[in-house]
């Protein structure tokens, strides 16, 4: 094979790699999270989350306490979900399921990543991991989002799946307390939003 | 009212915009599409669909024909079907609907965008325009993603809606040769997809 037969090969894998990559994480619009939406009868799917985070950063990136990177931010918030298609969404509030979350995530954080080329599979499984570990401020930024968006969406479902499931004052403030590091802005509004759910009955005090 | 309660009455009634209109978006996820997802027996909505070009973006963009901003392209490729909130969403080959299309959508644009602080408001009226026009390489490649986006479903599910619409190599050509002017590779890709797919009685002669 001369060399530029050998490119050619190299390039047609490479994309190959890349749609494969994008046709499987399709099964992220099967994966439902226990939020409930505002407008349907039904329950969210963790692709039509990752859009709304990424939605919610655009518009609210001005309340970041830090200088922070919007596209690196955009990035962590797109594909964080991403590893659930293996291992399934965890509810917050679920103590039984979070004993082997981690180990769960980062078998399905290789295997997907896994299957982009090289480079873009490091690059990825580094975001997912910066994601969780919350130790930058475009991370801090992304989980205050993905905080507040099912904040959002009990409050204004009247309580959704606060009501579900008993969830208490002190549940909710030790889950979104991570706001605050991401926005300080946004934790004033939280803690006024909390304040009322409880005040409406929508929170256990 | 002194000068510092002006300010903070204006910075709630911001952030009180801000979030009315992320509620308000929540309803892209009742926007049903025409394609078919991969693993799950429903169709696609219009959020999800969002969340899969701006990850189609993150790992394609390198194929892009001109250099190209990511970020300006990713804010193009999840807020160009809110519109469809109010004005639904046009089937690709529907004639009819595609009459009031423009004013529709048009509408919906000044509406929904109109919820946002005024800034936010005319930056993504804006985006939705440049989108719609694709005059720019950031506009080119997010419409790229737009239309190749659906040509993966509807091969990787043995035809999906060109089988059920019976829809012709020239239809698909018209609509998708677009995607020649955000990326050559994938252009050419695109190509041999299409000629595989009337070979194999997926897409009418």
């Amino acid at each position: 094979m001369d060399a530029s037969a050998l490119t050619n090969l190299q390039a047609a894998q490479r994309l190959q790699q890349q749609l494969h990559f994008i046709l499987e994480i399709d099964r992220l619009k099967a994966v439902l999270r226990q939020t409930r939406l505002m407008g349907v009868a039904r329950r969210e799917n963790s692709a039509e989350h990752s859009w709304h985070l990424v939605m919610l950063i655009l518009v609210l990136a001005e309340y970041a306490n830090e200088p922070t990177d919007i596209l690196h931010t955009i990035k962590l918030a797109a594909l964080h979900d991403i590893v659930e298609i293996d291992a399934g969404d965890t509810f917050a509030y679920d103590a039984a399921g979070a004993v082997d979350k981690n180990e769960r995530e980062e078998r399905a954080a290789t295997r997907i990543f896994g299957l982009l080329p090289e480079d873009q599979a490091h690059e990825f499984y580094a975001l997912w991991h910066e994601f969780e570990a919350r130790a930058t401020p475009e991370a801090r930024l992304a989980n205050a989002a993905d905080r507040l968006m099912p904040m959002l969406h009990n409050y204004f479902t009247d309580g959704g799946t606060w009501v579900e499931h008993g969830v208490t004052r002190q549940q909710v403030m030790g889950r979104v307390q991570t706001i605050d590091d991401g926005s300080h802005t946004l934790w004033d509004f939280v803690q006024s939003l909390i304040d009322d759910a409880v005040a409406q009955g929508m929170l256990a005090p």
